[in-house]
């Protein structure tokens, strides 16, 4: 087995990465933990089972069948815990039946999600969307970080179905008049984020420093907030979205650590004086350089919907958890953090904007449809479509040093069963 | 022990009641299952420990430390536990082991909240703010109900010690500039709910007839929604409430039965022609007369803020429960849903408007003080307060059945410790 620390090329889980998640087999269907290295699942119950980690209360942590309890110990636990692994990979001693293939294994929910919260910090996501709606850039956008409460019944782990949606929206007449009508949602969409995991608690009644914003993140999965716009234009005014993002919210399955993430520290693209409380000492290291990519699978075909980073984010997630906690709320390992949509600038070669994280900014609503490559028009997603996302961290000469995995999610019509 | 079925005049928790709570003792710090007669917490735990129960279920259910796995049994099993308690209440068999008076007993969370969505459904309530609110009353508001999802790890039982948030918002300069400020909030409000939590869970991706409603309501409590004014001016556009919410909620901490309720079925104030799908069809047993008021405790002075009625919403808990499922969130067992403020639109003796749920309507933001009985101004809500939500169900001759008990908050500075 000593070859496992050479993953096939490509493989988003290297042994820089050693992510965390949960999985089951055919044999035994009990969720465990486990990492990812190469085309395998390492069973870290089974592995952990022969008193392998140095200290019991990481032991314990990954017999459970959610990484809760092991996202809840101190990070210097968690992360002496990942330096074993690394070791005992690269020593090449990891018995047989602590080893699973990937394609074999069924992926869960990482931890049982307590609460879900997702943020609305893109600037380049906010300007796109701005002349869509009534009122533009919401003026406090410059001075905190703004967020909403979200579902967590409905987030799924990766691969998942997406039913259609039905719910109260205004359909437009011939005439132009605006009709309330309970139906099927017309204008589906995606939305390329990142999410993050709670780690260290925040008791109710406590707030954090920015500073010390890292030791509550246990890690990163790719989120796809899919959205339902008809929903969502009618449902916005005053309370926010609601229903229209609580059909589904698809995460990738591995949660990358914050140590794997550790040497793609980077300063966010934006240079910003926020208000002191969100003022992050270290900016040089205060976001993550974290490639981001959206793809349509239609019809037998591949397209690329969007490219982006992590750090184009106005607000990062240290921002972004700091000002969570600011009003006294607390919160729980297991909580789930949406970064919002991350869009950006650039263009590609054909001088196309291609940094814009959902199809509302890329279709302008709809209106302006984007021409795939492989021939016909895209405006929203249709039944049959799978939205694929994915990311990674490159080293200085632009090889991938580390993924993601893939956050996929494949849409069906509103009466299609689930399973 | 026969007098247990005569309760004190006044008393809430009368035979016609049987609410379902957890509480613990000095001698006892497990939470267990109770109900409440008169001064007494009845012991559930203790009681079915003898094999009182006819169903096993039901003993299984009440032997654990919040009312989750009850809530999520049938409603006939529910029912015929509650028959059991009134019968060996009304034959005064009951140990005196099981019994602790009320004013001993620490009260907790009813269930383990999963999560927490609220509503925005009094037209009074709507048009009362619409004056304060630049879009006026929102046009969706008479299609379906609007509501957000809450913070569920800030939901306390009554009584709760809720401490003054810090926030970002916009100050207003002596020249009537705003300067975004991160400070103490200094319009600090309570909101008079009433909320309710889910039994019969909805599984993800399936929806719910509204004539179903019922079979997923296991009870009602009373819901201060404590709202931070500034925050919620600077944070609501677009996305709704998050911090202005999310620093404390509190619930009364005894859950009342639809059982108990039944006798108080009636006709919504509003008579509405819905969507099809929010139709109910038992328009004339549609909601709930329960009477609901507020007041306030400053200086050692009781007065009171409000009267109101839960049948004076204009989106009734049946329909904002089947339109929160029917997007495919699914609903579980221990979520909490609350109505949003319930106003009205009565005048008392004098004349004044006396149903407004929550000060943002009573001063017009601050803008007109009530004048207080006892002398001395209202605007918002000072360190030391303390806000008493109660309600109540009456017979035709006006004397009250039965009652909520209190929902109890006293208000702290922001350094002050909550313990």
């Amino acid at each position: 087995m000593t070859s496992l620390s050479q993953v096939p090329q490509d493989s988003p889980f290297t042994i820089d990465n050693i992510p965390f998640g949960v999985f089951s087999t055919k044999d035994d269907s009990t969720p465990r933990c486990a990492t990812a290295i190469g085309e395998y699942a390492l069973d870290l119950r089974a592995l952990s089972g022969g008193g392998f980690f140095s200290d019991a209360s990481v032991t314990d942590a990954l017999a459970q069948t959610s990484l809760n309890a092991f996202a809840a110990l101190e990070s210097k636990f968690r992360t002496a815990a990942r330096n074993q692994i690394i070791s005992v990979i690269k020593d090449g001693k990891i018995p047989e039946t602590c080893l699973h293939l990937l394609a074999d294994v069924e992926m869960h929910l990482p931890v049982a999600i307590s609460e879900y919260t997702d943020f609305f910090c893109s600037l380049e996501h906010c300007r796109n969307c701005a002349p869509m709606m009534k009122d533009g850039i919401p003026q406090n956008f410059f001075h905190a970080p703004s967020a909403y409460n979200g579902r967590a019944s409905s987030v799924l782990p990766s691969p998942s179905v997406i039913r259609r949606p039905r719910g109260v929206f205004w359909k437009t007449g011939h005439d132009g008049t605006r009709v309330p009508t309970y139906g099927a949602e017309e204008h589906l969409d995606f939305e390329l984020e990142v999410g993050y995991i709670v780690s260290k608690p925040v008791p109710y009644g406590e707030t954090i420093k920015v500073d010390d914003a890292p030791d509550h993140i246990f890690g990163f999965v790719l989120l796809n907030d899919w959205s339902s716009r008809d929903l969502q234009v009618f449902e916005m005014p005053p309370l926010g979205p609601f229903s229209s993002k609580s059909f589904g919210t698809t995460i990738s399955p591995w949660v990358i650590t914050l140590d794997a993430l550790k040497a793609f520290r980077t300063a966010p693209k934006h240079e910003t004086t926020p208000l002191e409380h969100l003022r992050y000492k270290d900016f040089a290291r205060g976001t993550f350089d974290v490639k981001l990519a959206a793809h349509l699978e239609r019809g037998g075909k591949r397209h690329r919907l969007a490219t982006s980073n992590l750090k184009y984010l106005y607000w990062t997630p240290y921002q972004q958890i700091t000002h969570h906690a600011s009003a006294n709320c607390g919160l729980r390992t297991g909580d789930l953090i949406g970064t919002g949509t991350v869009s950006g600038d650039g263009v590609d070669t054909q001088g196309n904007k291609c940094e814009l994280g959902c199809l509302f900014e890329a279709t302008l609503h709809g209106s302006r449809p984007v021409m795939l490559e492989s021939g016909g028009e895209l405006r929203y997603l249709e039944d049959g479509d799978s939205v694929v996302l994915s990311a990674w961290c490159e080293d200085s000469r632009g090889r991938k040093v580390l993924g993601f995995g893939e956050c996929r999610g494949l849409i069906i019509g509103p009466d299609a069963p689930i399973r």
